[in-house]
């Protein structure tokens, strides 16, 4: 077979070659390690949220079974079905506060992944720019290499004490260099920092300012904590008519397993992305799609209630981990995770990563996978059955205790 | 806006540009000025199935709701759920003749276009080669050519009274061009043909004997009439290594609502189509994931019920189409598919396409779509209401009676 089948160039960079040099060993390479690592007792995978303990919404499978059984159109346009796209603009309209048309700017995504996906190659070509923050999701940065553009990385900064920020200077920088896109994830994937409004303005006039469309992945914008204000990158002056907004029901709502998201963009990006999706997916799974109509609609009781108790799921976890020495953790401002860095541990994320899966059943995502200046850190999500969590903190805290100092 | 947004050349691709010389307009044009055109009264898309005349089986929505309500993963492996992966292997396995590895042979994939994009991204790169039968599914030209590949045609013979076959000569001389691939659909797509076993293995000994993989897109492998066999690609000498088979319950089974397919492929192939989800959709929504556990098992009655109704309206519409002078129809060997080619009347596909939708209310494919052999074609779906069928069918006619002759 080898010499018949060789992978091919988007996923040799995929994997993010230059990386190799930096990690000392490929991204794949390691991650496969990690997966070859035996779990400890008492596993559990705090890479994503428990849906059992926090399951959807109880009108959720009602709407999909009423779909599935006649209700709903089985060959949907690509873009989604009409009737759900003009529920979803109506509400998703009200939650950015932009009058959407449901026909133009409205397109439905097998999960909000897929939105990215359809988004950037939509939109970049091999050769381009993006300015990407770093750390950020962790198929960003491989995803922009997938379709052979290159990433110019802006540090996210959070100094203790203080609100997380992009650099500034470092995305003036990067948008002199005329990108196509500049992308981020916001809540942040994997730091859950917010930012002010006032530093969202900032980074929307500078954007404005330059010749770059922007891609922002809002998938956690409903799950921000302590009563602190959103702001929505589509809103800022000059924006609507360069931005795209990915949003999705998959985590603060817990229906990963039904595959829906969508996508906000101005007409001409949404009918690419159509495009786009006519080859790799054809649709939104049809029924699911239905589930989106009383999304932001009739859930906000729900979601109001599960960011009470992710509040303090997190704020038991902040508190444990910053009693540790050499562990420096800030309280996530939305999102689900936090991304402990341990400064003062002699131990790299990857020996981190494997300690506490070998040794506390702990299955976490090691730094370095969410961009170079994700190392020495871990993400983890606190969205677990309490008192399992207690546990889990317990066990983590152990092995973290047990690492030598730097 | 339109300074800020370009289409990237892998979108310019899919409209397959150099087919705009011989159309008269790019793809994309004539598909939306089919559109744009005003649908007559007695509305009818007859480019799929009618799901609700010929809905999923019984217990299917059980198993989804099943599934939804605790017992599926919600984050299942990229490639699917490993005990899903392991009665998909028997099932499948049994299907095929090939004893597979549900680990390393077998992905889950959201619909099987999405296995057709996520082989084809895993295979070919820009600048490759692909051998593709003329006419085939009308996403495998533009998926290719959105890859950056190109396309070396081979004709699909079809003569009245004889099997159908690929044009082997051509077959040959492109193999000689040492392409990456060779991709079909089998049973062909948009004419239900089916080739008889000896041709199977005469077209897979020409692949064996070169340096290319065989992409099969076998959707339609369960819906064979008339009792023939089918041999699988996969089976012939040689094969297994270098063979791709795509399959799914979205068309026979009606369960394209659910977005539900998948692949086999060799190991190797397998591990990096699942790197291309991990960017594109991440997964086959999960919990639909769980139908497939009974499917092509649980099911085999009712595909049988389903074979004969959909014989009879085939068989239906070919005496009707074959009525009509300047019509010629060849009876679908498999698949809910007719290609009526109209030699005889003095309009392209893209009229009489608009003359149908206008003045009949029908909804059909044209030719062109498929590829330039296409032309002078149009496709329809037969799996519809018997009733509603039957008077399409007439108004089919009426309006093919109307149109000038040649």
């Amino acid at each position: 077979m080898s010499e018949i089948y060789q992978p091919t160039s988007r996923l040799l960079r995929l994997d993010v070659p230059e990386r190799a040099a930096t990690e000392g060993a490929s991204l794949r390479e390691l991650e496969r390690e990690l997966e070859r690592t035996p779990v400890g007792p008492d596993f559990l995978d705090i890479t994503y949220a428990d849906t059992h303990r926090f399951p959807p919404d109880s009108w959720v499978l009602d709407e999909f079974v009423k779909a599935a059984s006649g209700a709903g159109m089985t060959y949907t346009p690509y873009r989604g079905d009409p009737g759900v796209r003009r529920a979803v603009a109506e509400h998703v309209s009200a939650f950015l506060g932009e009058q959407l048309d449901p026909d133009g700017e409205i397109i439905l995504t097998p999960g909000t992944q897929a939105g990215l996906y359809t988004a950037l190659s939509a939109i970049i070509e091999p050769g381009d720019t993006v300015v990407l923050p770093d750390p950020d999701y962790i198929t960003s940065e491989r995803s922009v290499r997938y379709l052979g553009a290159d990433v110019h990385p802006v540090p996210l900064l959070w100094p203790e004490g203080e609100s997380p920020c992009l650099d500034l200077d470092a995305l003036a920088a990067g948008l002199r260099q005329e990108p196509k896109l500049v992308m981020l994830s916001h809540p942040n994937n994997p730091t859950g920092a917010v930012f002010d409004p006032s530093h969202v303005a900032e980074i929307a006039a500078l954007v404005a300012d330059s010749s770059a469309l922007l891609l922002v992945d809002q998938l956690y914008s409903r799950l921000v904590y302590d009563g602190k204000p959103f702001a929505h990158m589509i809103s800022e002056a000059g924006m609507r008519s360069r931005t795209i907004t990915t949003l999705g029901p998959s985590k603060t709502e817990s229906l990963s397993g039904y595959r829906i998201g969508m996508a906000v963009a101005p007409p001409e990006i949404i009918d690419r992305m159509e495009d786009v999706m006519s080859v790799a997916a054809l649709r939104c799974p049809a029924y699911a799609q239905h589930i989106l109509t009383r999304w932001l609609d009739d859930d906000t009781d729900y979601v109001a209630k599960r960011i009470g108790e992710y509040q303090s799921l997190r704020d038991v976890s902040v508190a444990a981990l910053s009693e540790i020495p050499g562990v420096d953790v800030r309280p996530a401002g939305g999102s689900a995770y936090l991304f402990p860095g341990f400064p003062g541990i002699d131990a790299t994320d990857q020996e981190v990563a494997i300690a506490l899966k070998r040794d506390a059943g702990l299955v976490v995502n090691p730094g370095y996978q969410f961009g170079p200046r994700g190392r020495k850190h871990f993400r983890i999500c606190f969205a677990q059955d309490e008192q399992a969590w207690d546990a889990a903190l317990k066990r983590m805290t152990d092995v973290l205790h047990s690492l030598p100092r730097a």
